[in-house]
């Protein structure tokens, strides 16, 4: 057991939640060493979201108001970390959730539709089919679903499928904690933050943005610019961390 | 499976190999998380060994070869992944070899003391008593062993516990590649360094070593100095990532 005088209690806690989700099914092998890989460039932020990534937070949000098919990709980590999140971000934007696994089983697929809608998310399912070019399973997902989308959400994304993604023409906004990532540089645009940190700042601003906010914020977005600003923060952090 | 030319080959048979070794029992589910953390920092050292770690490897020799009753402390991640280079170090130094985890169960402890015999590892092993005061398992040690060491090597150990035995007065060696980590800053001495290269580091050079040298290594030991040169060099390779 985790004593809660630990001062890493909080990331203790969730790691601990991550291995329990993996011994369930829900989360893979590979998504708890993707789970520590997020932990040091969150270190590396300070663990807090910065104003670049609120901003881009902001820009998210405008995206999703102004699509006309958004919809949420959810996968293992993203469901074992932010179900509730997910649910709240789908209240006030209006998009569809959709689960895409890259190791993909059935019972997985329905352990986590149903984790999601536990937490209070209208899950789209229904009948898959191989419709993006890739080679694996993440090919995977539904016709009137992101197969349709015009905006695609995809927290915690490999970065093969981000590219897949807008290789179809789809504005695809990535969560990522590595700025450095192929889906980082691949995405329309990348929120680089911490997903249950970031999540809730794009739903509150789905409340609360105009629609000439939302229009504007859509104009000016540069993915670059966002992912250097992340960089700079890191960059400066680790220099001063000493200080 | 994992095909030879892959560009992260390495990354990925160790990554594969870690999953083996929590199947089995050996490294906890929370280590591959870990794992995951450490690929990432060593992601920004380029994953080799710096200028600055070679030095801190060689003044951990010093610190090893000028100790009265040196002591190794091994977990599972350490063991699934440098149970030869323990071996080896331990050749070298002469220290004693202890098994301490913080996810503590007999048989584990057990199956970490075979996996390092069979690598050719001295292990001592005995009644563990809890002899450290911390509020969980890795308070457990043995008296004539690392309770008793004045310098102890701890890779990939946890603060809290680096922090206790540093308040009992030990020398304590840690290798850590989260150069803002509690264990980086609060260790006598810190090589921010892969574990499987460090150790070959540190062995070499308690054979080179001459007696002189040591007694100059130590009495100049400066570990803010060291750890500073790590996140220089991390926060050079962040400012040009996307140049």
């Amino acid at each position: 057991m985790i004593p809660p005088d630990h001062p890493r209690y909080r990331s203790l806690i969730t790691r601990e939640h991550l291995a329990d989700c993996a011994r369930k099914g829900v989360v893979s092998w590979e998504g708890l060493t993707s789970h520590g890989r997020g932990e040091a460039f969150d270190y590396l932020l300070g663990e807090k979201t910065s104003a670049s990534a609120r901003r881009a937070g902001k820009t998210a949000a405008a995206l999703l108001r102004t699509a006309r098919h958004p919809v949420i990709s959810v996968n293992g980590n993203t469901a074992a970390l932010a179900a509730r999140e997910i649910a709240l971000l789908q209240k006030a934007s209006g998009a569809l959730v959709e689960v895409n696994l890259f190791h993909r089983t059935p019972e997985r697929v329905q352990q986590i539709e149903s984790l999601l809608r536990k937490a209070g998310a209208d899950v789209f399912s229904g009948e898959a089919e191989r419709l993006l070019p890739l080679s694996h399973d993440r090919a995977f997902c539904r016709r009137e679903g992101m197969f349709a989308a015009d905006v695609v959400l995809v927290p915690l994304e490999d970065g093969d499928r981000c590219g897949v993604l807008v290789g179809m023409g789809k504005k695809v906004i990535a969560i990522d904690l590595n700025p450095l990532s192929r889906t980082a540089k691949t995405a329309t645009l990348t929120i680089v933050d911490e997903v249950t940190r970031a999540l809730p700042v794009i739903a509150d601003a789905c409340t609360a943005l105009t629609d000439e906010e939302c229009r504007e914020l859509v104009t000016v977005l540069d993915n670059h610019a966002f992912l250097k600003e992340a960089l700079d923060e890191m960059a400066a952090r680790l220099c001063h961390a000493l200080d």
